[in-house]
């Protein structure tokens, strides 16, 4: 069956998923890249930016993993880039250049509605304008079966927490204090929403932690 | 030198040090006990209750670290007692019974000022009306060059990190979610205040954070 699943969700030890002020120099916020340090050392990462070599490991594992029977994705504004409010044009098509890692359908969650992008690789941008509900239907129209992976940011995995529509999480926490940012937890009863810890593994890089939806 | 520590802390994954609620029948709030679970399973803590047995791993390595070298402890008023508001009498005398844990002087910090009460075994409880500074220099003072340990909860904890005078903490991190109670990180800029995650040990009842500030 269909899952909705986050991957690879990278954290600080104090729950910050990103730095402060994102911008086009600072896709991921100030400081935000060092709470991805662990990806781009893993062999997937590499591999999907067109690098060699990289470590073959734990976190190698959960990196491919992440992105194992992914059907579709969904993504926060933010995290398709740093424009806001409405498209000045159509110019920006991500960060990721004309070959993005995705390779399947992906749903922008925007307030501006925007023609789908068919990029190459077999990635295509869908900007979605009435929230996750929608978002989550047509990506599982698209998915053919397979799981749903909702990216980021941390507003949108925290919309979909909320919604109980996560039924597996995977946080990746590196052993760094971000201070500031955007905090994943900050609001979020994840205990009452009926997630446990059910998997925890830590490696050199980082602790990663597996959430899952008691059903 | 002597050096202001905070010990075997105890935290949630999503970073709570206590649930809400605290009450005569939940010291630590509703759900806090679980949290704590590490160190109620070690000979370390068991002895310290008059218990027989308990594991001797790295957790215990670690509770036992957290007593080690330590000559005044400083407490919150929560963590002193469920009693809120000026006291009513002499009649609460902390949550340990005639002879608590501590065998040296605690300073715990309250709005209620209060004849100091001498227990069993070496503890003697003093009450500080004129904030954390006071209660520091009198902890020094009493600590005959031993190190001081600010105990908690987690405002109390906040308040001696914001005015960057813990120089090592000891946080241990339970593989659950609490949801909701009192968040260490709420409001709280680690990196800014200069601290880093020195160690980290992950054991199969939690994770062990070190965090010392960069001087």
């Amino acid at each position: 069956m269909s899952r909705v699943c986050a991957g690879a969700f990278s954290l600080s030890l104090d729950g910050f998923g990103a730095g402060p002020d994102q911008s086009l120099e600072n896709p991921l916020g100030v400081n935000g890249m060092v709470l991805h340090e662990w990806a781009f050392k893993t062999r997937t990462f590499r591999t999907m930016f067109g690098q060699e070599g990289g470590e073959t490991g734990v976190d190698d594992q959960f990196a491919a993993r992440s992105f194992e029977n992914v059907g579709a994705w969904i993504l926060g504004r933010n995290m398709f880039g740093p424009v806001r409010g409405p498209w000045p044009d159509e110019h920006w098509k991500g960060w990721w250049g004309a070959n993005p890692p995705y390779h399947v359908p992906v749903f922008v969650l925007t307030h501006y509605a925007r023609a789908p992008i068919v990029m190459e690789g077999g990635t295509t941008f869908h900007f979605i304008t009435d929230g996750i509900e929608s978002a989550l239907r047509q990506a599982q129209a698209a998915a053919g079966g397979k799981d749903i992976r909702v990216g980021g940011g941390v507003s949108t995995v925290q919309q979909f927490l909320r919604a109980g529509q996560i039924d597996e999480m995977h946080l990746a926490v590196a052993p760094v204090f971000l201070g500031a940012g955007e905090n994943l937890f900050a609001g979020l009863d994840l205990r009452a929403l009926g997630y446990v810890c059910a998997e925890r593994i830590s490696t050199a890089n980082t602790i990663h932690l597996i959430a899952k939806k008691q059903r």
